[in-house]
């Protein structure tokens, strides 16, 4: 298979857990290949590299700056703390690096845009690593709630992404640092919730993000758990998350649409990797006097040839290679997709810090801009 | 059995629709009987019996005065318009009548006390027709969910409850009518999703409950669909629910605990009669790599000697027959379910009265009452 030859050449910038699954992506992935990892030190990117049995061919850096400067690189997968996006991302994009990076993409959407402008600037491809996305399950269940027969319009989500951390995660992981990932549970697991109901509505902007009252803080003021509200005006759509670091592992989606609803309760990562389902029910009424249902809801079952996350790596470097091979351009499908889920979370947060007041969402489109451009550089104007 | 000796005599006040089921179950229940029907004209009434093909020996009335008269009569279910409810219901205690009356119960909760207030004067049994508490399946979900070590602290609540109206309906049906059922799909649909979340919460109401942009009102400015959040400070528990007239049927109870997870999608009418499931999902964590769970959802199916309405009969005839025998005095249990959830309804309006501000709920206890008596009368002290 042509797609098979010269794949596409990974490196890893930072050992975090997430990098193990997705070097074991990169390897099951028929177009890319682990070629080099990076860590602040030698011996921390050895401890990996013997803890996981990284292949001898790797090359092992002790320092960001040193992977980046290899040109035998293509692309870099960069799961950082959300902090350190900016710095490393944009330092990447200049050596020519394709971008694959770890959600939430960025603190705030002015963060994401310095990145994208960079990735922009020096033609690279964006991405960020929210692996559900390349299930063909999500495939399948795109194609059931588009079709206006079956489901008719989409009227209410619902969505929840949560796990019960450990005492030791409360306690030392970065996700609940005010320096390193100061969004907390509202960058990690609301990153997937708020994702997933945009990806319900094609990637359309809802006109106002609510906060809900409940949010949980930690000591350090970081999110622990919090919920919010969108809503799309021109579709009187609802939609309702729920994130947490404190409650019981979740990964609920809901959707409910005129004629059908759909059930999920393990999108962001299915309970096996080898197939994974979800529940569809069409057309459904009482029976006479209402003892019971005409439809009862019907288990879709897809099989995948591949994890998600390979198939994650498979499509960016499938994108990347058309780039490599002068065939195309940097595609921004997936650059857009990140920033309307970082705008939303902008107004979810800008909404708990001001009591959970409504943000409305007004759009500005900035002149002068191709298309492709225009429906990027949205600037956000939040009304509180 | 003692049980079925002189079973309890019921009269249906109204032929609306949900009369035919609930007719049905005051037959198959063994403790009741149903002896008269009554409508606003005798045409009416026969064609209902007609219809549904009612035993001769149930007595026909063309008013609904003349079954209240009647002596023979020991309860009657009374489906009538919300609008009506206070008339009829608080005419019928004093009439000696025990009082199963359809929801929402009122359309306020100054309303709603005004026929508590009748049923405690004349010392009879008050229940609204919520069918589902009634299903042994609620049952062993609460028994779940109260297992602190397999479930937790509940910490996230959603709730859903809507069908698509025909355009008949959405025409014509009492339920969109602003002077018989003036709350619309909130009080119909949003009853229960407002029941189930305070089920879940051991009936406690919530600190906060705020009303979520989106509410669909039709041109009579009837509500079609809404959502709401409520809050318990406390707890620190969330809860937010979807309900209409306008989407497909949902009829969704998701509960997330600290250890567990509870899903079930059919919480008000179960798929079928004889038995009813739900899923549940305990200590569930990731698999080494995060690339699958170590625990799956568990399918817990309830079987139901009866059906749900008929259950609900059953548990309704035992009160009134141990007040009827002089052995019990009227449980207020049932009525205090009532009116929490009304309280909340109110709550859930008021709020979207007033622009979805936050409706926080603030509770005085009304002095020289009985515990039970100052439990219900706690008043209703809305700060917007």
């Amino acid at each position: 298979m042509a797609e098979n030859e010269n794949p596409i050449r990974f490196g890893i910038i930072g050992c975090a857990e997430i990098a193990r699954k997705v070097s074991r992506a990169i390897n099951l992935s028929p177009n890319a290949t682990l070629i080099a990892i990076a860590s602040r030190s030698i011996p921390k990117v050895k401890r990996f590299a013997i803890k996981n049995k990284v292949s001898e061919n790797v090359k092992l850096y002790g320092s960001y700056e040193e992977l980046l400067d290899d040109p035998s690189v293509d692309a870099v997968y960069m799961p950082l703390p959300t902090s350190l996006h900016v710095k490393w991302a944009v330092m990447a994009t200049e050596k020519g690096k394709h971008l694959l990076l770890e959600k939430p993409t960025a603190l705030d959407v002015k963060m994401f845009d310095e990145m994208f402008e960079a990735c922009e600037r020096n033609r690279v491809q964006f991405m960020d690593a929210s692996m559900w996305y390349h299930h063909p399950r999500t495939v399948k269940m795109k194609e059931l709630i588009s079709n206006s027969e079956i489901f008719g319009r989409v009227k209410a989500i619902h969505s929840s992404s949560s796990y019960q951390g450990t005492a030791h995660f409360l306690e030392n992981d970065i996700r609940v640092k005010p320096d390193l990932d100061s969004l907390g549970a509202l960058g990690d697991t609301g990153w997937y919730c708020i994702g997933t109901i945009l990806w319900t509505m094609n990637q359309k902007l809802p006109t106002t993000v609510t906060a809900l009252p409940g949010t949980v803080w930690n000591s350090a003021r970081v999110i622990l758990s919090c919920s919010a509200s969108l809503y799309w005006d021109e579709e009187e759509t609802v939609a309702t998350f729920y994130c947490s670091f404190i409650s019981h592992e979740t990964m609920d989606l809901a959707v409910c649409g005129t004629n059908g609803t759909l059930h999920v309760e393990d999108f962001i990562i299915p309970y096996d990797e080898n197939s994974a389902a979800f529940s569809f029910t069409s057309g459904a009424k009482f029976v006479d006097m209402h003892i019971g249902w005409n439809v009862k809801p019907q288990q879709v079952q897809v099989d995948t040839p591949l994890p998600q996350e390979a198939l994650m790596i498979q499509e960016f470097s499938r994108l990347v290679k058309g780039i490599k091979e002068g065939r195309s351009q940097p595609d921004s499908k997936w650059a857009q997709t990140s920033r309307v889920t970082q705008l939303v979370l902008d107004a979810v947060k800008n909404s708990i810090d001001n009591g959970y007041k409504a943000i409305q969402m007004h759009f500005q489109f900035l002149s002068g801009c191709s298309i492709q451009t225009t429906l990027l550089k949205t600037s956000p104007s939040f009304k509180v």
